[in-house]
């Protein structure tokens, strides 16, 4: 971040804490930060408390503690970890800008309120994930990479035996099979996760590219007999597969499923309904005492059939956990690392001391979905004297 | 095991499942094990299901699958996880044996219930572990391996940040720094896994000889400049401080303690009160997000001033959590070794086919607690012609 003297901008930040929502979009040292690039905090009371940052710890940093309304009221632009409600769309003043998770791939009525509301809204899910400068604002990635933690934690908190391997005078206990659906950035980090408490792993994804992946990580990648390899999606994420290759891939998981003793999946695809990768039929072939961890359970369904939000146990004995909100459940780390991306973004829009578009530049183009500058910013050498 | 071809010894295990119990004392590897014995296996119906064990598995093994009454009548000897109570002790008649943690050192009453009702008590509790022919026998050892693994787990899961160090596009994640007090097997294989999961481990423990332990696995020992050399314990165990070094090492750990993330405290000193290794002061000055887990909880205190069985959070965000079940909490594991163990000392008291008693061997004198054989059998050599 480059280094302005004076507060030109104004960032504000809301408590969005709820039973499922522990993270908050500001960190003090993030407040910090800001500070030196001409950004000036505020943040709503209690915000940061679930993810341990109390509102002397952001006092301390420099950040102005104030109630919502005033929040909202005094900002030029707000940061979320979600998106603002649409009530509290419709109270905040026009002009303003938004960021944060704004669903625009899926939800264009959210982009029109929006858009009615005179808001500029910057949409994280639409970053260019490929672009080097967007790396430290890709809060997909940072997110997903706890998520991919979590996950494995959760998993061995669940098992009823250790991961690792463990040799004793009662005799040797075998270390715990892992497989791992879905390879992107939290199946990584679930395969190191796993690997680092002693399991043998093994992982499998759609995208071809991810066999390296996996095999770097130590991990074995599963060999369905099956090539999808025209799998690779757009911006690193994995397609919506067709139904024949859905049907083929669900018979050869099912069934090579049955040896693992704990399986997670990840196959999140945003704002869609998620992939199936465990039929009912892979879950009745699961040994007693298995755990099936479902980071994509939600309500339109999840990667594992009949899982939903919350623990539940099989006829068979199996236990499935659907856990969409892994995440928020490590706050502190989440947090720090999305106040990072969300202020990176935040920067990246202020220009001579304020917030401004140039829909010429990349990333501009791609983050604003409403309040686009209607005139795009003139591309620099085509200016007329 | 010796091989012994027809079965003369049955040998019952009874359903212990509770709220915080989901271990039992007999699984169905260890039923084949014992049946080259020449035991027999009798298991009340449901009582392995919570470590994931169905009467089929122990049907399947060779087991015969009973009513709690028909167990009890039928058996000539009964293991435990625990003990059986004061009212099942009055209807098992008297002559059959019972192995399990009879809380001999603490409860005489319990012993004298034992002796009145005519059964042979066998108190694991005081098994000679020094002995080689004891490590297979040695519960505590093997409950208190695990219960150091789940604290480490629960730690992590508990705990709002990563274990590890991480570097990302949004910056460096620090490692956690975590403090083991009581470095037992407990301590032990928690520090071993804290170590997994990229933790940065520091220990202590009043046994100087266990600074090398410490030390072998990677993690610090804790200085705390205090000398409490005598501290070695009878049977491996630390025995009780005095007032004035419990007074010296709490102030010393109190200060040490408030640059740690997470706490585990393992230092149990069976059937008493455990010494306190962390006063109010030393959770007050730990920092809000840090978590301590007490595997020491219990009615009469803990490890932590002020802890109590369950989850709490202090009014400076430290979380404690008293854990006193944390074996019962990857019961699986957990079963498998202490029914080897329970198995293990079962089969050593059966000579020629029957369960019977030498007090002049020194597991026997050890362990037989209730319904000791009024002369002791002649040593070998000593018969008269």
């Amino acid at each position: 971040m480059a280094e302005i003297k004076e507060a030109t901008v104004a960032f504000g930040v809301l408590n969005e804490t709820s039973d499922t929502e522990s993270r908050v979009a500001l960190t003090p040292d993030i407040v910090t930060r800001l500070g030196r690039s001409g950004v000036s905090c505020l943040i709503e009371s209690g915000a940061g408390a679930a993810a341990r940052y109390t509102d002397e710890d952001y006092e301390k940093a420099g950040a102005t503690v104030a109630s919502r309304d005033d929040v909202v009221a005094r900002a030029d632009a707000l940061g979320f970890v979600d998106r603002p409600s649409p009530e509290l769309v419709a109270r905040i003043g026009a002009g303003k800008w938004i960021i944060g998770m704004l669903g625009s791939f899926t939800d264009a009525d959210y982009v029109s309120a929006l858009e009615s509301a005179g808001l500029v809204g910057i949409a994280i899910e639409r970053l260019p994930r490929q672009l080097s400068s967007a790396q430290s604002m890709d809060e997909m990635t940072s997110q997903n990479s706890v998520m991919g933690y979590k996950a494995a934690i959760l998993a061995a908190d669940a098992y009823g035996s250790f991961l690792p391997m463990m040799t004793t005078a009662a005799g040797t206990i075998r270390p715990a099979k892992a497989l791992v659906l879905g390879a992107g950035i939290a199946g990584l980090q679930a395969i190191g996760t796993l690997r680092r408490l002693g399991a043998v792993v093994t992982a499998y994804d759609v995208r071809p590219a991810s066999k390296g992946e996996v095999e770097s990580l130590g991990a074995k990648f599963l060999d369905l007999g099956l090539d999808f390899s025209k799998g690779q999606g757009e911006g690193g994420y994995a397609r919506a597969l067709t139904a024949e290759e859905q049907r083929q891939q669900q018979a050869a998981v099912d069934a090579k499923a049955a040896g693992f003793d704990i399986v997670i999946t990840t196959a999140k695809v945003p704002g869609r309904k998620p992939p199936v990768l465990l039929t009912k039929a892979g879950v009745d072939g699961l040994h007693r005492g298995a755990v099936v961890i479902d980071c994509a359970a939600s309500e339109l369904g999840g990667n594992v059939e009949g899982s939903a939000v919350g623990k539940q146990t099989t006829e068979g004995g199996v236990v499935i956990i659907g856990a969409p909100y892994l995440a928020s459940g490590v706050a502190t780390t989440a947090s720090d690392l999305l106040a990072r991306n969300v202020a990176d973004i935040l920067v990246h829009f202020i220009r001579e001391g304020k917030l401004s578009q140039e829909l010429s530049e990349e990333l501009d183009d791609a983050l604003v979905v409403a309040g686009r500058a209607e005139t795009p910013a003139p591309v620099a050498g085509t200016e007329e004297k």
